[in-house]
């Protein structure tokens, strides 16, 4: 909802198009249609359409066009699959977008040494579904289903990051296109280097503003022996929060664990007819041998017991693990069934995790104070929580209630030691944020910004106006 | 041993001394006794003395410090204990040597949170005594009783990476005095966060040439309830690492997993009295739960005696644990005595495990042809290993013969798509082997180094010449 720069860049792109059509063809398009479809993500930010798509089959290709871009002084947006939530895709001052599609290769598993070289396009899905008949997958697992390049350029995690890790952790190595259309490697396949400085981690939630990511080198693990799904309802946020803290504390290596709120359990319940207690309810995973598992369970039973942990309900059988889930998978939709016409407006915080059961609590209230209707949803493992606005779309007043609503979230998190964003990025959404955050350390960002794309033609308009 | 440059920056450093005497008294040092200490570190590489030494006790010292060298140009070199083995603490160009030993208190534990903030002169020792009644632990742990700054500065890992992680994922943010003494935090306490650049992971690694780290917080682990040590001899390397990449697959999650080569094991049974077979073998420990570790013990015995595994030896007891790994402690040791009066030249690479048994092997054969005396010995979870060249530091023919032998080791593991270190860092011993591993992207990481010490003052001539 954040104002963006709308300057375009390139009052006559004609010249550039033509170039770009004659190199790639049909692989050229500005048909409205799809410029639109370039325009945004999946957020409620407004549509900012780029003045062209491409669809590069090659890091060769992408490096081609960046450098026509170049020539004609055009800004360049990457783009995956637009499930991105902060305007990430959106042209702000027009240009070429380099749509990675059909960069979808699986290019080399390396089974033994657990990784994997795979074209920026291919999407975690698809890769998973690759992977399968090798006992292995690739766990991060942000909800939808996007590419491993824009995962890789938001720095994604989601449910499984408190076991996994997010890409950040997950990234092995990368090659890049510069902004001057220069093809580097950065990392490699050795599980850990102290060779120089860490380029790798530097594109990893860079959003597109300092090169592209054509092929992602990725960590791999093998598929557990032994999956158990749990779920068990808490008098309190707090209760809930108490038994998580614990749970980590132990050590104890459970692969997701989400916290609904009594909020969002109601509209699970409506939606999807269920009969959970509407209360504070945890979701978890476990993954391991089968004994290993079973003590896993039998531990955080006992710890969920401590704390008023009400009918502990789990299972190892697929289809009853996925029943349990349920409730979670259906989170987002049983949100907005709450309000028929409305539209979801997520947004995303991570705190220290002593201070979550509070943050979430005063956001509760805040929610009620404001007016608004909203679930709350929490990767509590990693102290990380959203919040989705349902709201009217065409109501002003309601929009700006809401605006204001997440202001004071990310000061509530930013005040309580956390960050303004777990995992959705800055994009053009949150950039007033980033800098209430890092401060001054936002000018070194700015810094590094400025001598890996001296022209602001990457993205430009996301994670800080330059 | 690569020659270094040794122009001296500052002819006339007298008024620099002058005027930092003037600020800290006695934590000013000319002394060429702490001149000498402060030039080099544990390697085999030459001395290069500093101007002066100072003591800071505080991040704004630190920084006043920072302002006054850039005042008088003079070249700043961080130092934590010295433990490094590339050189890194070389004044290769004079200037001050800021020894941050006083900047030693634990400023913050938060138990729930598991996290830790330090001042960077905090060894990994004393942050453990620290942590120990509360339950908690700092895993990293690179041998030496390093700062958590220097192990920060060479993105140290060691023993236990293989289930811990390294520095890089370990570290949570930093404080930062940058190279015109200004002071930034990065990072957060946040267990995850998606905005903006990831400027804690690159000054992870980046050896002292961005600026000084002046504080850390860390990630922490609880103690964990039982530990196991095991040690298992195979017939061949090969059979060894089988194993292992085995047990990685499978999920089981070791804690360290150590390989000694038969020469090494010949050696530790002389020097410590042992009855070990003199075969390549593996030293593992395992943290978890009771139950937990002994199924992970049984599962791994299970594998190592698909691999011609020999008499596994395990225990839970400490002082059994103790003297099973007696030789893996002394190794070091064991391999000097082999040759009275020698001295140790420690390298390592790492190589994707699929290739570590071949490269191990491979390096064995050169060390024999090159008559060179040297232990191998590897984290091989990693797929990361050790060699220590037990030269006689007098005679120039046998040290040329080692250098050639550590080009070829380098040459051998970029070969096998590995890096030419995978813990020790670059310092100014490597420096060719980094162009040779990342080409065009040590251009890009120069012009990061560029940008953020345009004038080349922070710790020059390590990781690259600029």
């Amino acid at each position: 909802m954040a104002i963006a720069n709308t300057s375009r860049r390139v009052p006559e792109p004609a010249p550039l198009i033509e170039a770009l059509h004659a190199m790639l063809g049909e692989r050229c398009s500005v048909n409205p249609g799809i410029l639109d479809r370039h325009g945004h993500d999946e957020s409620y930010h407004e549509t900012h359409k780029p003045d062209v798509v491409v669809f590069p089959e090659s890091t060769e290709e992408v490096a081609a066009i960046m450098r026509l871009a170049r020539k004609h002084s055009a800004p360049v947006i990457p783009f995956g699959v637009g499930t991105s939530l902060e305007g990430h895709v959106a042209a702000l001052e027009g240009g070429v977008s380099i749509d990675m599609s059909r960069m979808n290769r699986v290019v080399e598993v390396n089974a033994e040494d657990l990784d994997v070289l795979v074209e920026a396009g291919v999407t975690r899905k698809q890769l998973n579904t690759y992977l399968r008949d090798q006992g292995l997958f690739f766990p991060i697992d942000p909800g939808a289903d996007a590419t491993i390049g824009g995962m890789t350029s938001t720095r994604a995690s989601g449910t499984n990051a408190v076991r996994y890790g997010t890409m950040r952790e997950n990234v092995l190595g990368l090659t890049i296109v510069t902004a001057d259309g220069r093809i580097m490697k950065t990392g490699g396949r050795a599980r850990k280097s102290a060779a120089g400085y860490d380029l790798t981690r530097l594109f990893v939630g860079s959003e597109g503003t300092l090169g592209v990511i054509a092929e992602v080198r990725l960590r791999l693990y093998g598929i557990p022996e032994t999956m158990a799904a749990a779920v068990t309802p808490f008098p309190t946020v707090a209760d809930a929060v108490n038994t998580v803290i614990n749970v980590i504390q132990a050590g104890i290596p459970v692969a997701r664990i989400e916290l609904l709120d009594d909020f969002q359990m109601k509209a699970s319940n409506q939606y999807s007819k269920l009969d959970y207690a509407e209360q504070p309810t945890l979701f978890i995973e476990f993954h391991g041998s089968e004994k290993g598992v079973a003590e896993q369970v039998e531990l955080v039973r006992a710890i969920a017991a401590e704390y008023g942990g009400g009918d502990f309900r789990w299972s190892v059988k697929p289809e009853e693990r996925t029943k349990l889930w349920q409730a979670r998978h259906d989170a987002y939709y049983a949100g907005l069934s709450m309000r028929p016409g409305s539209k979801g407006w997520p947004t995303d915080v991570c705190v220290p995790i002593s201070r979550l059961a509070e943050c979430i609590v005063e956001t509760r209230k805040d929610i009620e104070a404001s007016g608004l209707v909203a679930m709350i949803l929490g990767h509590v493992g990693d102290g990380n929580f959203h919040v989705t606005i349902v709201i009217n779309p065409d109501d002003p007043a309601e929009l700006r209630r809401a605006e204001a609503f997440n202001d004071r979230l990310v000061d509530r998190a930013l005040a309580m030691g956390g960050t303004c964003t777990g995992e959705h990025g800055i994009g053009f959404g949150k950039i007033a944020f980033l800098e209430r955050e890092h401060g001054e350390a936002v000018g070194l960002m700015r810094l590094i910004k400025q001598t890996l794309d001296p022209e602001n033609r990457m993205n430009p308009g996301k994670i800080f106006r330059v």
